[in-house]
């Protein structure tokens, strides 16, 4: 076996469904409930703002959905993605352990964002929708959404976190190349963002008061909808290709990860990475899962277990999941992908259920494992990335000092080329 | 076969020896001159700015140069690099030529650069050396040697042409984030930086110019040398590893490519391409060459056939090239990394004795195709290289009007996405 052992896949070998883990989870999710009325939300109220396929999904609890021809093509266009040995960076750590990494930033955008934006603008688009408003922190999802957009005729706009929006002009540039629309929020577009302006002209803008910003965008036009990029089930329903992909990976090489990492923002490529091992931790297994987030920003680790919305003004449906709280506006951290208030219903579940680990990393720790990394591996990680990469490193020097050869896989979720400037 | 077929290669079958068709030419290359006696250049008078290595690399006439351990692990971090089938761009075309791209951009850096970054780092690093000095157009060279530096320890300086600088101030973050040191070209650290600037006070500057400072730079500092992007032999050879793994790669999968394209600057990344394919040529196979130059800096196209410097000063040696005059100071086009008034000897002499086709093309058609390409086929390509794929539409449609199956295979040289300004 090669010391720089890549694992392809063939267009053939991709999973040509999504895994749904509502189908095996030994608990039931507690339901979103309608903000006003704290009644259990119905189906249909969700499709106000989803269109009809992608409500279906969120809900439904069936094993298996099948991704349909046209989105498979279009995974096709750069799926399946590597899974690399990080060869150069177990010599370094002087580890046993063996250290993989699926690497997402082969996709067109650079980020795992195009396995569900690819999607949601697909089901959109059957459904008639002509314009899709979405919100995007670092950006990957805002661009990851107008390059879908552009591949099935649908309008996009796009309201970025007014921090970040600054701090990487690059992004507003590859948006405007796919032919979307990018305002820094808060605007004085909406009478939300108008309204958090009047509050703090300097407002650095948060997540949450994006999708507020772009949830009013949505009421306010014809035949437009919503669409998000992480947190909800179908998001990380579409997700599970990256984790289908890393199973089929490692059968190949005969081999079983013992540990599996992803960086937590909203929880979708951590939820793609580790949910279709779902049924083998239930069989018993020992497999370990581990969210790594910032520490600025430590939903999983200090946020409060409980009903929460998603964004700032209220708008969206009550989740039960780990938050900091709706009004919570995080410091200016460059992993700006991972400055949000919540979490997936999904992962909180997990993790409240005991079947997830989740650590918090400062900045430090994360940008010198992106710095060694980089040089090692000759790939610069997105800044979220790195959190994944910091706690893999960890994990590695854990297995050294216990003298275990442990299999680490962790999602490499997009590269920093397009976020130079937080390193900077 | 797939229609998104990917062709890779695992790193034991990545080339383990570099091809030097000096071996093999079957004409002379007319000598390089000393720039104040115009005599032969002795070996020895190139050993001032270059290691002893490289000056043997660039004048030897052995057929096979094997690659060294080091290096060999060095690419092996990214290489081999995928030979990819452009099926959405074919049936796009309604074209019945098989279209196949190599594609460079997966290196660290994003382009070819470090193919010929890594190796001339390692001789410079075993030779003693401990800055390196060089210039560079867009970025992608500069980029590309600082990541080699830091993998070998040395130190690098760049002088990057102002206009790029200006335009593309991500250029900048990465070189520094790898280490480099980086100075807009013109700059008032050298005495001929000054002097140009005296002149205009506004100008642009060019690679000539650039390559002036740097070498005023070598000559002022203690084992300091000088680091060419393109041009020498040398720089082609190494470049060769892309020929060879695309041969490999269509044997792979028992297929010929009638025609072989590539953009042209100075000509290492498609000399890289088209070399090693030289003896099938020289063998009698119908196999066609094009290197596709943008309108604004014909050098191939227009330019006249004559010994010239490389820089604007005159310092380098005089070498017999296809040249618009050391003194011509390109537009402001996007392509940074083609604007420069002279070629590599080697391109230079085939294209001299029909060997090889060239064409040149406006912005228009290229940016059409960066434009076709990103949506068809998920990669943003870097401006230069849209050159490239601008030459392969052109060959597509001419084989649909004569309903010719013929293979086509050129090379993605890079991505765009540090050089998105450029498409603004």
């Amino acid at each position: 076996m090669s010391r720089r052992e890549r694992i392809y896949l063939s267009v053939e070998e991709m999973p040509k469904y999504w895994y749904n883990v509502l189908a095996d989870l030994p608990f039931q999710l507690d339901p979103p409930l309608n903000p006003q009325t704290r009644e259990v939300l119905k189906p249909e109220e969700l499709g106000a703002i989803f269109p009809q396929p992608l409500v279906e999904q969120e809900v439904t609890t069936e094993r298996f959905i099948k991704i349909p021809k046209k989105v498979f093509d279009e995974y096709a266009v750069f799926r399946p993605s590597p899974l690399i040995r990080a060869s150069n960076l177990e010599e370094y750590l002087e580890t046993p352990a063996k250290i993989y990494y699926k690497y997402e930033g082969v996709s067109p955008t650079g980020s795992h964002k195009t396995n569900t934006s690819i999607p949601q603008a697909y089901y959109n688009m059957i459904s008639g929708t002509k314009t899709l408003v979405t919100e995007t922190g670092a950006g990957q999802w805002g661009t990851a959404l107008s390059y879908a957009g552009l591949k099935f005729g649908l309008n996009i706009e796009v309201y970025m976190v007014k921090t970040s929006f600054e701090q990487k002009p690059m992004r507003k540039l590859i948006i405007n190349f796919f032919g979307g629309k990018v305002s820094p929020s808060p605007s004085l577009n909406t009478e939300f963002g108008k309204k958090m302006l009047d509050i703090d002209r300097e407002n650095p803008g948060s997540l949450g008061i994006a999708i507020s910003e772009a949830l009013e965008e949505v009421f306010k036009k014809d035949n437009a909808k919503y669409a998000l990029g992480s947190v909800l089930n179908h998001v990380l329903l579409h997700q599970t290709i990256i984790g289908l992909e890393i199973k089929k990976q490692f059968e190949k090489i005969n081999i079983k990860p013992d540990v599996i990492i992803g960086c937590h923002g909203g929880g979708s490529n951590l939820g793609g990475t580790i949910l279709p091992f779902i049924p083998e931790k239930l069989s018993g297994e020992k497999i370990e899962f581990l969210a790594c987030e910032p520490k600025s920003c430590p939903t999983l680790t200090e946020g409060e277990y409980r009903y929460d919305n998603g964004d700032t003004a209220g708008l969206t449906p009550l989740m039960m999941m780990y938050t900091l709280g709706k009004e919570f506006i995080p410091p200016k951290i460059h992993a700006g992908g991972l400055r949000y208030h919540g979490s997936a219903p999904i992962i909180a579940k997990l993790k409240h259920e005991n079947m997830l680990n989740a650590i918090a990393l400062d900045q430090e720790e994360t940008f010198e494992a992106a710095r060694i990394f980089s040089k090692l591996e000759g790939i610069i990680p997105a800044p979220e990335s790195s959190h994944a990469i910091a706690g893999a490193i960890r994990e590695a020097i854990k297995a050294k000092e216990n003298k275990e050869e442990k299999v680490i896989v962790f999602t490499l979720s997009g590269h920093g080329l397009l976020d130079l400037t937080a390193y900077a």
